[in-house]
């Protein structure tokens, strides 16, 4: 349900950028880097933040959802590049690039990021109030100094702090999506940013556990990639047994911190099921 | 006094982005995407505008300036690209990939589009309802379907019209440039469109003609760029006297397509002065 309402919420911000008038090989590419998708966690964040929050403008949550998951997705377009992770599997079908050059994956991310602000100011366009704070939410997930990008360049620096850089990188989108999610029901954002710190560090050490544990069948892009490209990888770093006892020290975290609001069971629930959910399947077998 | 007011802009846009939590190399990347720049020519415009429609909201103004040109600076970066253009020089010094690396080049385009917005949502907190079309006259001149992003991605197609290639590749940045110095000014936008459609045309027959007629040197980017890539290019298509006379033809139904407004006469000498001066001096020896 609340996944046909993000999928519904992408259909819609595409509807137009993709329309006849656009060059018709980029419209095919914004949609092979949108649908399918995969597990769509940012944007049901978003839906589920809204909805513990009475959800009271679903219209604003739905853009909001839309605009968190098409910044996602333009982030993956770029990172899949060449340049950077020179990954020819996405979601299980060839990356952006693979399938349409080059070229045009750099310009579907950036029109991505672009589709992201239009949706959210058509939605508000009857109540701009909110618009002013969606835009620096957004914004700030995925800028400079401290957003996604932000995040990615850090991989181009001689010294990275492991702290930063994921916060950054992976941390500031979840925090957006919580923040995004708060500010469309109108509730005052920042009490949710560690919630969505708490996920998103929990995604991380999950991915890295991923990349360390899965191979490229399970994951449906390339394993290894951190070891690799010299990334820093928190499993690498605090040992299997500890990346797990971080992980559930998160997922206990986060569902510690949701605000008061009036579905705050219901989210909790979803929070746990959902950082239940990151655990790699592999994980069983080792100790905490 | 107007250019010191676009650098001054420009400024203010860049000093939290490029902070001190920003990733150093990320941060002077951005700085040597935006400064020095080139003519600001599209700023100068959104400034010309406005002034000519009374100014009042002179921070509106200078934040509309500051988005339209960081899209311009993005655009620049990204199409110089190895991928793209393959520029080694820009604006008489490296390009942004030369000098900081690829995956820099990209992450720094990316993030000059989100300061873009950033920047504006900042200037119009205190008025909100002017920040959701000020948001929709970017996101239209740059994103899918018909701006830069997708002019860009018409190179990628089999089959290119000359007029959709270039009304989006170059001229709806410089509609969007018009259109956002009267919505800042408080007016009504779309009457501007034609004036900026103008000088996009205008600007792109000569940027055509220079690509044809001017070395290296003269340019500070490479020469003859469009025959080695199969472009489109207005000069190869009208010849140089077709070109020429095109070219006057475009500056008059600028100067003619100015609104009624206060500052109409001395918009209208701008007008005249920066066409005339997009004029390559090559091109006094041919007959229009």
């Amino acid at each position: 349900m609340q996944m046909e309402r993000v999928e519904m919420a992408l259909e819609t911000a595409l509807a137009e950028a993709g329309g006849p008038s656009c060059p018709p090989l980029l419209a095919s590419a914004l949609r092979h880097a949108v649908f399918p998708g995969g597990h769509r966690i940012r944007p049901q964040i978003v839906l589920a933040v809204a909805a513990a929050c009475g959800d009271p403008n679903p219209g604003h949550t739905d853009a909001a959802a839309a605009a968190i998951e098409l910044m996602h997705c333009a982030s993956l377009v770029h990172d899949d590049l060449p340049t950077f992770d020179d990954a020819p599997i996405r979601r299980g079908k060839p990356t952006v690039h693979v399938a349409y050059g080059e070229p045009l994956a750099v310009l579907t991310g950036d029109a991505l990021i672009v589709l992201a602000y239009e949706t959210v100011a058509r939605a508000f366009s009857a109540d701009p109030r909110q618009l002013c704070d969606m835009i620096n939410i957004v914004s700030r997930s995925v800028g400079a100094p401290g957003g996604i990008i932000a995040g990615q360049a850090w991989e181009s620096e001689e010294t990275i702090s492991l702290v930063d850089y994921q916060r950054a990188k992976t941390g500031a989108l979840f925090a957006g999506a919580t923040l995004a999610g708060a500010a469309a029901a109108g509730r005052d954002p920042e009490p949710w940013r560690a919630l969505g710190d708490a996920i998103g560090e929990a995604y991380q050490v999950a991915d890295d556990l991923r990349d360390l544990l899965c191979d490229a069948d399970e994951l449906g892009k390339p394993a290894h990639q951190d070891e690799r490209r010299a990334r820093p990888n928190a499993a690498a770093q605090l040992g299997i047994g500890g990346a797990k006892a971080r992980l559930t020290a998160l997922a206990d975290a986060a569902a510690a911190s949701i605000p008061d609001c009036p579905g705050v069971e219901q989210l909790r629930a979803v929070i746990r099921a959902q950082t239940r959910a990151l655990f790699p399947s592999q994980l069983e077998q080792y100790a905490a």
